[in-house]
């Protein structure tokens, strides 16, 4: 999965009727010491994901796996928030 | 999803019978500043967006999960028109 | 879909049998002007397309959405020949 | 697959319920000489691998193949650990 | 599909089960010239291909659509084995 930053919202109004009622983030790829270095997507928020946080995004099929998003059009969904990433037994990330 | 922005359009007559009818569209990646970085790919178009709309699109799999590309041999579609863009709280881009 | 030129053939004995009788083309990804700009990759041809030709190019999952490629281990297949592209309103490539 | 070098762990509280109790590792992308190349992704590790392994990873939706990642929304799955690797007749890595 | 050559072998004893018994190959991405330009990746072999021989690699779920890699969590198969390429009429690679 991507770890990435959450840094904005997506507001649509004409969309496929699947994503009604689902929340549009913005993220973008993160480097284990939290840096934002990809370029912003957008995936739907699961887990009630808030800007600043660092998560976990699925892309591909696996988007669809979640409750909400099962046979959505969407490619992109935010799964889990990181409470801490270690790297080489270093603590780099805690929220 | 990708953001991206409607650049342009393909005319294709001799294609597989399930893409008779689809509106295929030239897209480009975009950034949250609507500002095209992306080298043109072609989707399907299935929320009847134009020429400069900045849009969502679905890649890989999900794209065949919307009413009009069910079991279409297409991998991008696009499924929702951006009205509103914020990054980190500030609006970047407003239809 | 990958906007692509046909640019050559494979021929290719020792194969899964599901490929048996299947054209398998060389493209390279193209920009709105018909001029290549990616790396090689190899597409099972569905549409009867020549060298020279632009076409749609569908990848992953999608790829076995034609009936020619049904279950078939590919995951490039050209399913669309482009006639015409146009981009702002300009048309950038008529066939 | 993808070959990797595990790097670090993931901590997380919040996430989708198909991922409770999985163990998420850090890996980024190696040569076949064990040096790291690629950016830092997560991955659902299935094979008790730990930090310092060389592993292979599988990504979309054969990353949901294994037994304990059935129907889970991740994208990307620690299969295998790597004993040897050879490139062209010369040993290049042995665990 | 990937345009790849075989460039060495993987040895694998702590694996997925429905790996146990499958030949793992590492191969790069080449040129229809057989110049390797790509990364090492890992690709299941259903064909019996050598070391130096050039190949084509399905990716993704295609890569389960082979008899011996059914079910199986890989994203990476060798379903060809390329007799000849050419380009532009002119015969780049021949076995």
């Amino acid at each position: 999965m991507l770890i990435a930053r959450v840094v904005g919202t997506v507001v649509s109004t004409i969309k496929d009727d699947k994503l009604t009622g689902r929340k549009i983030l913005i993220v973008r790829e993160a480097t284990t010491e939290n840096e934002v270095v990809g370029k912003p997507i957008a995936a739907v928020d699961t887990v009630d994901a808030g800007i600043g946080d660092l998560v976990l995004i699925a892309q591909g099929s696996s988007a669809r796996l979640t409750q909400q998003t099962k046979e959505t059009p969407t490619d992109a969904v935010i799964m889990a928030i990181i409470d801490e990433l270690a790297v080489e037994g270093k603590i780099t990330f805690k929220k």
